[in-house]
Formats: structure tokens, sequence, C-alpha cells
């Protein structure tokens, strides 16, 4: 089965667990990934309809010739159709195809759009297609693994252009043009924080010179065929403080300690198996349900043992969490405290624990990490030791 | 006023008018207008809550630190709440506040978002802020204007670069990297397209190499202070055929028709008043109801004497049309032939039109214009004639 049936055959599945006729797709990450055009701008540029056994799309007249390239296996509107009239268009090809039941991405549609919608004859019903992008495909990791490498590659690369009284943006520019120049994209607004800016988490890189004794970090991310990467780094000009150093440990530890976490388990199909300690002391985060029979790795689990980590170091828990990653910087799985989502072969995801202490420095430290049937790899391969320029 | 006040009265005036107590904020684009702050993430930052005489912000802690400083009259939630709480934030905060009716962006908000946010007291009432940015302030239009110098600068670079055997994305990485330089961002992926590839609306930048008896169609933009420009030009190698000369000239003429078109008004406050030609042969387009006490510029007019030109010389209609910009790269007003809008000293908007012919090139002039008590005002400044390189 080639990608895009496999990818189809993903939606179908949730058409007929649903019971229902259609599935609209609205949302530009999941247009992305059933057809592999990159839509760059935010007006609604396209829907697909998936049913049973076609695919429609109303299009817009500026991109149809190459989304026709790009998707040949798409029934296409007539070029003069317009996403705007989604209404008329749904109308006409339930008549056409005679279907009812049509499923909506609910956490993508706005209010005002359903509303438009909602006069037909028609039943909409919510659904929420962001799990069809959970498990990846050999390609869609294999293009996260280039822009991982491609990462460290700039990574490499801008520790060189570190120097006193550059500035945060400078050093950006930098590093944006470096990924730009090997034909990929920055997946997001590099941040480039120095010393105290370290401690503000998306921090806007701005006109700060580097002086000595500061830490940098760096948190970035480069974008290659659809796919984002997303890493962070910390480093020291001269070297760091005791304080500074603890802080760095603490973090460097924290992590080792989800990695440890991933690593005591084989993932066997849908559960997760312990692979060599059955007696791990982060065992109570792992499982739930019948801890003998059912041991699954889960999401939460990971971050968690890194965040308790920290926690317990007496410093201060950190307001963001581990997230997967694939067509957007932040998708499914989440890893944060609520989430209930178990980890599976194909999941790709970001490890990033860190400190922060207002006013003085923050450290951050993120790697992308995807789980296979062997095991879990860390995809991104820049050292995690603590470095001094 | 300050611009602050200024632009919060604009939300409290929707306030009163629907009979509000409160207005939630969730689109990205009047989150940064209100605020300053340049929101980058799709994932949701902020939430503000506007009453009559308060403005509170339900924000994430990744952001607190940056945004309490560009927004200070804001009342911020504790550094430790969630824009994922919303629901109840807004409960708590209706109680303390005592408001019950509050209006939402229904163009903003997802289905799913409003559902969590329905099974409480209060009464969500859908709005549509967009019209707030309609009119923009003075330093909105100065921040347009910035980023349309430097977008001619941009261009007077990059005709410098054109040589045979560049390709297209080489030259898109030339003027990004130009653009960037300068401390500013594109405001969208740069279009260029050499040859055949013209006649592809929005072309994506791809490894075609540049030959003699090409031309170049660039559509790009720069974004300064949070603002945008837009620009198209279209430039030939060598000579222009007797045919490419004509739909080039086509398209000039066409879009010098909407120059006139809005030159022959000059704009009194809500209503357009005829400044010299009264009798225009476009008059037909450009008014609605009494034509002799309520002269209008109507925005779809703008286009459609541009539209009905390329038609008059036996080319095909263009499938897109002018637009508003701003915060946004398409914002209102829409010049669509849908628009029912009135053009009003404040508004900046694009004058674009094109012809298209599939297989052989693509001909777009684009500028941004806005309207000013005095009367229209071009702010992208490079050449509109025929170049040859």
């Amino acid at each position: 089965m080639n990608a895009v049936d496999r990818k189809l055959k993903k939606v179908r599945e949730i058409l007929e667990e649903k019971n229902l006729d259609a599935i609209l797709v609205s949302s530009r990450s999941n247009l992305i990934y059933l057809t592999g055009y990159p839509f760059f701008l935010d007006d609604r540029e396209a829907f697909l309809i998936i049913t049973h056994d076609k695919s429609f799309a109303l299009v817009s007249g500026l991109i149809q010739t190459e989304l026709k390239i790009k998707a040949p296996f798409l029934t296409f509107s007539d070029p003069n159709a317009s996403p705007r009239r989604l209404s008329t268009y749904l109308s006409e090809l339930s008549k056409k195809e005679s279907f009812q039941h049509i499923g909506f991405e609910a956490n993508d549609l706005t209010v005002e759009e359903y509303t438009n919608l909602k006069n037909q004859n028609i039943t909409f019903v919510p659904v929420n297609l962001n799990s069809i992008r959970n498990i990846k495909g050999k390609e869609e990791i294999e293009a996260i693994a280039k822009a991982c490498t491609l990462g460290d590659q700039a990574f490499s690369y801008i520790l060189k252009e570190v120097k006193p009284g550059i500035t945060e943006k400078e050093l950006a520019f930098l590093l944006e043009t470096y990924i730009r120049e090997k034909g990929a994209k920055p997946s997001f607004e590099a941040i480039i924080a120095f010393g105290p800016n370290s401690a503000v988490i998306h921090h806007l890189s701005d006109e700060t010179k580097l002086k000595s004794k500061d830490n940098i970090l760096f948190d970035f991310g480069v974008k290659v065929d659809n796919y984002c990467s997303d890493m962070s780094r910390t480093v020291f000009i001269g070297k760091p403080s005791a304080e500074q150093k603890k802080i760095y440990e603490t973090v460097r530890i924290a992590q080792e300690k989800s990695f440890e976490y991933l690593q005591n388990f084989r993932v066997a199909g849908e559960e997760g198996i312990p692979l060599t300690r059955t007696e791990t002391k982060s065992k109570e985060h792992l499982r739930e349900g019948n801890e003998r029979q059912d041991p699954k790795i889960l999401a939460k689990g990971i971050d968690s043992v890194a965040r308790n980590y920290v926690i317990s170091q007496g410093y201060p828990n950190f307001p963001h969490s581990s997230h997967g990653i694939g067509i957007e910087i932040h998708e499914a799985p989440s890893l944060s405290p609520a989430s209930t989502e178990v980890i599976k072969p194909g999941m790709v995801f970001s490890v990033e624990p860190g400190v922060y202490i207002p006013g003085f420095m923050g450290v951050r430290i993120e790697d992308i990490v995807t789980m296979t049937e062997k095991g879990p790899k860390i995809l991104t391969t820049s050292p995690r030791e603590l470095a001094m320029l």
C-alpha cells in the first residue's frame, strides 16, 4: 500500500468507526498530510471530502494547477469554484454522491464556518482527525530525521559564529540563513537568548549583546519536506559558575531520566513491554491498569520523570512540556502531565526539560525521539554535555 | 488618546452596540493589534477579555514576561494559569466582575473550543471584530509604508541578481536574505516564477532555471513592526514578443484604470465625493444608492474597472482580487466583486490585476494604496513601466 492510500485508510477508518458517509478535511496540517502540498497561507485554500471510496477536492483556482500535480488521486472541483462556496459545493456533492452524514474537524472549523454550513440538508458530526498523524510512516520519520540532522549541522555552524558583542538577532539571522541556504526553512522563529533573557521561555531575539559569563539558549527547528525538527541547547561563554553548572547538570540529568525511562521498555505492538530492568524507580509513572499483563509507556511519564527530578533538586517546575512533532511543531501525542496517551512505535516527540530562574538564567535541553519497534531512537545528535565556548 | 486606547475604544464600541458585558479576543491578528506583541505560534498563547472599563489577559506562562512589557495596560492572569483552561478562567472572572453576556470571535474560535465553553452560566454571542482593523491609525500606516519602502529596495536589489541559469529558489533565497538582513521578515513565502510558471498564480519557487526570453513574476512582501507589505512586478529577459508586450500593457493599463478610478474621488468623512471629473466612464461601478446625494468609492469598483478592462481586451478573467492588508497579508476591506465595502480614509489595500495564459506566461502588477483625507496614496513606488533586463 502506498503512502497516500495508507493515509486515506486512516481517514476511512474514522469514517467507518463513526458511521459516516464522508469526512470534510479542513485543517492546514491534515491537508498537507494527505496531499503533500505545502499550503502556506492561512486562507482557506482547499477542502477535501473523503468518502468510502472517493476523494474530492474543492480548491482555489490559485493553487489548483500545482495541487493537481502533487495529489493526482483527487477529484477536483471546477477551476472556477471557490472554497468560500463550501456550503453550495457540499450540497451539490451530497446529492450526486448521495451522502448525508459528514464528519468535520471540530478543532479546526470556526463557529462561523460551521454556522454557514448548518442550514443544509446534511448532518454534520464533529470528529477529531489529529490521531491520523499520531503514528508516522517511514517516509515521514525520514523527513523528520533529515530535518533533525540539518538542525544538528546548523547548530555546529552557529557555535562557530558566536563571539563577544554579537547580538541575539544577528545570531538568529545567521542561523536562519544557514538553514535557508541548505534549501530548508526554519520550522519556527529561532529563539536565541543571552544570560537573563534565557529565563524567558519564548524570548524574542533582540539587540542584546553577548557578554562573557553569559549562557546562550538556542531553541530552533528546521522544516524539510513539510516536516519539522525542534532542538534546544544551552552553552556557556567561559567557565560557568557553580550555580550555573548545577542548573545545567540538573536539566541534563532530568533529560537522561526521560531517556532511561524510554529505554527500559521495548514496545511490542499496541503495548509496551519492560525490556531489562523490570523494577525501576519510576515504574509507578509508567504503567496503568493491570501492571503485569498490561505495561504501557505513558506519554506523560516521559515528561514527569524529568519534571520530578528538577523539582527534587529544589528548582521550580517548568511551565512547558514535551510534545509530539511532525507537520506541526506541536502536535499529538501530548506528553503533558494531563496526557492520557500511550507511546507506540512510529510516534515522534520532543524530550525537553528546563530550569528557569527569572533575572538570572534559563537552561533547556531538547531532543527529538522516535519510538521504533526495537525501542526509542534519538534523532538529534548534538552533544548534550556542558559546553564552554 | 494614545494608540492603545484608540484600539480598545473600537472594541468597546462593538461591546456597546451589541449590548455585551465583555468581549473575548482570541484571533492572533487581533491579539497582535491590541498588544503589539508578535505572537508567532499557531498555539493559543493568550486570550484577552475586554469589558467596558477593564482589560484582562489569560496568558501562557511562556510569554507572560514579554507580554507584560509590551502591554502593561492588561490585568494578567496568574502565571500558572493556562489558556487551555479558558472555560474555568471565564467562569471565575464573570463572577468576580459580574458579567454575563460575552461576545466571542465566531470567525476564529473553533467549534470544539466553543463547545467547551458552552456549558457555562454565560451567554456567548458571536461577534466579528475584524472591522476594528479596517481603518488604520497613523502608526499602522507608517509601519505599512516602511514595509512597502523596504519592499521597493528589495526589488531594486533582486533585479541586479537576475542572471541566466539562476533558479527561482536561488533568487527567492537572495530576496528573503536581503529582507532579513535589514531586520525585517518576509510577510509570506516569495513567489518567483519564470516563463510558463508565472501563469500559475501561487507558484512555489522551484529549481527552474532562467532562460532568455523568459518573463519573471515577482510577488513578495515584507513585514515591519507586525505590518505587511505586498507587491508584484513582472519583468522580461530581453525584448518581449509582441504578444508578451500586449499582455503586459493590458495589465499595466488595467491597474491604471483602478488608480484613475480612485483619483476621481476625494474622500470626505464617511462618504466619497467626486473630485474633478464627475462624468467618468466607470461611474456606474463607483456608486450605489442615490447617485447624486450619496456617491461612494465602492471597494469592488476599484477591482472591477481593472477586471473589466482585462476582459475587454480578450484576456481571461483573473481568479484573484485586490485585498486589504495590515497585520494579515489578506484582511479587510475585501475588494472582490462580491464586496459591499466602501473605501474610507485610513484603509490600506492592494491593487493587483493580472493576466494568466496557461503554458505561456502570467503577468501581475500589484501595489499597495492607502486612502487619505486628500485622496489615494500609492505606498509602493517601484516603476510599473515594462522593464527589460
